[in-house]
């Protein structure tokens, strides 16, 4: 089998076997078949497209390029979720207690991302002591024990999948639904899970800008991870405003932790409630909806989830006094008010300005050695379709050094449009795909 | 200006500017741009093609990558010709010396090549101590004294087309028409020429299969070559069946000596005069037809086109006496006849089978380090559309080897099919492309 011959049958509109294109992974892992011929295949398959049994293909063969972990020796049903990511999005930090409060065994791997805030596992690490580099070993005996453990993903899981976005990454050959949605299922193939819940993103702060693209990406990996076996469900959510208010990595794990309160932000405790009750029913508890809701709105009143946080912080060597008081986690010195330029209905604000703004106080990571700085960050006061008049705080910054205070305001500003009558804020939940 | 940025826009459909193109192929050629986002874009150019304009600038910018040959110390107007390859096909060997005896000056950078038979270098090095490793300046003043020369292809002449080229070769992107055409023409402008005629050959034993292909392929060289200011006329001809009898490096160089007494095979010297007046026209002669095929034709019968190639090959160390005497040129010491299995009229002689034959024997590389026998070979005695009866020979083959030569013999039955009735012999000239 040589790579020409599978270059020239893509090329021309033919279709993969399972042979060809576990073949062609292998031997790309490997090191046999050069980046020149891969970046050309990517190219052709941008422009051929993969059919679903070659994008099912293509998955499986890269979750096996590398090591696969085996959750067999715990108990019940292993549930993973994964979210595309956007701004504010803490949902892992509050999701994964609520539903192992309710008895589902949550199993994930994590990473830390590059973006305008750390990734589940930075944030995690506001716990003075808290780490996520346990053994295998370690995670698997947490999860049978608290229901819930949390580790850094392995640099040897999936890594053809690592070799093939850095080349697509380079070559404008990443935004093809087939070879993202073959991205993200090969890693969740690989950690093990039996059920897999997905957060598709849609709107401007969200990789898939329109809602039929996200459609798209939600039901080409609801259908992998199917035909993988794997019970996979997707809700496909708004991202066209930043989740909840806070944004940064200790003020996210606050509003985590005031939401395990029950007394979290509207749209960003709507959201765990729905990929819960996903969860709990992919983890097999129950078919019935409204009594998945049911066990998993319990779990915020009465303070299961929060115990459950506590438990999980604990078991991976974390303070969990923290839990109980947030406010004994890491703040930055400098907080200003963001004062609104006028009155009116906030008709906008725009994720990307956000995000840059987190960046620049220096809450993400620009590239993979960028240090982040866990306390600093934006908290919204308002959010889209509420009023607000002149110089009344839109948001508060948090930082560290008063010039990237400056500056994060100033784009701050930029990410707000207002208007003069009261707007319909955006529908959260678009759509779920099973 | 970034790879990414110019790989991203042709993916997308949009057109490169000159300076874009330029930039890519310098930075391509110095090694500032990987293999891996080259052929993502030859990819891309194969699915969403280049513009009349973009081939002329990527034309311009590979003949631009590395040395360009002056002629301008040349009086008068330096035509150049180039053909795309076929079986049996020792043009250059006569055409030059044709045309240069009607007072045009032929300055060629010829090459070896790979294939069934050597290039036209290896043929000329049939005349013991003839050599084409002659300096630039040696060269140009052999053109002004003799009105011919042909010198080897430098390392330096257009080096992006050499990187691009291999490239392509490996990753399926080489079956496009405007980077087959810009790869022809990018050494044909580099190698200095005023005017540069165009064969273009179609058919089963021609890289253009069909006549539309090539006839397109056409269009698009001469356009490149009139927009880059030299004047180019190509002629489509046939390459479904061997051209003239003789295949095999100094089996040819007889057949081209023949053909310049007047006694050569109709197909071949019909060729080389309907080449030859578009050489003569675009070196300026005349603009008359009629009156330059008079010309080209008189070069035969009063043995001046003879004359020019014995000087030709004094002139760069060989001996001519070989010229007047090809008697004395190599031979092969084996020569069997190959005998005609049935009775019936010949409608098809199979290109490629005739060419493998050749590289059965030895006469052609299959490798850059592959070593030539120049004397091996194959002589047709029949073309399709001739009668032949059963045992009567199709064709001798000159061979080194008792092995190589019965395995010829095998490969060459299979390139005849037969037929009843008398079949239409094909054209030869498809047309002609201003």
């Amino acid at each position: 089998m040589r790579m020409y011959d599978l270059l020239l049958k893509k090329r021309n509109g033919g279709r993969l076997t399972r042979d060809e294109i576990g073949h062609m992974v292998s031997q790309y892992t490997a090191g046999q078949i050069p980046d020149y011929q891969m970046s050309a295949m990517m190219m052709a398959i941008y422009f051929r497209g993969m059919n679903q049994e070659e994008t099912l293909y293509l998955t499986e063969a890269m979750a096996g390029s590398g090591d696969t972990l085996d959750l067999s020796s715990i108990a019940g049903v292993k549930v993973d979720k994964h979210s595309t990511g956007g701004v504010g999005d803490k949902t892992s930090l509050a999701l994964a207690p609520m539903v192992a409060a309710c008895g589902v065994k949550v199993a994930k791997m994590s990473g830390r991302g590059l973006g305008h805030t750390g990734g589940t596992i930075d944030k995690l690490e506001s716990f003075p002591g808290f780490s996520t580099e346990i053994s295998t070993a370690q995670f698997i005996h947490n999860v049978n024990k608290t229901g819930i453990a949390i580790m850094g993903q392995t640099k040897e899981l999936a890594p053809a999948d690592k070799m093939l976005y850095a080349l697509r990454d380079v070559t404008a050959t990443v935004d093809n639904m087939s070879l993202i949605a073959a991205s993200i299922m090969s890693k969740k193939l690989a950690a093990g899970a039996d059920a897999i819940v997905l957060d598709v993103k849609t709107g401007s702060g969200a990789f898939m800008k329109t809602e039929a693209d996200a459609f798209a990406l939600a039901e080409e990996m609801v259908r992998i991870g199917n035909n993988a076996g794997r019970k996979t469900i997707a809700a496909v959510t708004d991202m066209d405003q930043p989740l909840g208010f806070a944004v940064g990595n200790t003020l996210e794990v606050k509003e985590a932790i005031e939401t395990l309160h029950g007394r979290g932000p509207a749209d960003f405790e709507q959201l765990c409630v729905t990929l819960g009750t996903l969860m709990l029913m992919a983890g097999g508890l129950t078919e019935d909806t409204s009594q998945a809701e049911q066990m998993i709105r319990a779990t915020l009143k009465d303070g299961s989830a929060l115990q459950k946080l506590a438990e999980f912080i604990e078991s991976q060597g974390g303070d969990s006094d923290y839990v109980y008081h947030p406010d004994r986690l890491a703040s930055a010195p400098i907080v200003i008010a963001v004062p609104a330029p006028q009155d009116g209905y906030i008709s906008r604000i725009t994720c990307d300005e956000i995000g840059l703004s987190s960046l620049v106080l220096g809450g993400g990571r620009i590239t993979k050695e960028s240090i982040i700085d866990l306390s600093v960050g934006i908290v919204l006061s308002k959010k889209p379709g509420d009023f607000v008049k002149a110089d009344e705080p839109l948001a508060h910054i948090h930082g560290n050094d008063p010039q990237k205070v400056e500056e994060a305001k100033l784009r701050l500003l930029q990410a707000y449009a207002f208007r003069s009558d009261p707007a319909e804020p955006p529908t959260l939940i678009k759509g779920i795909v099973k």
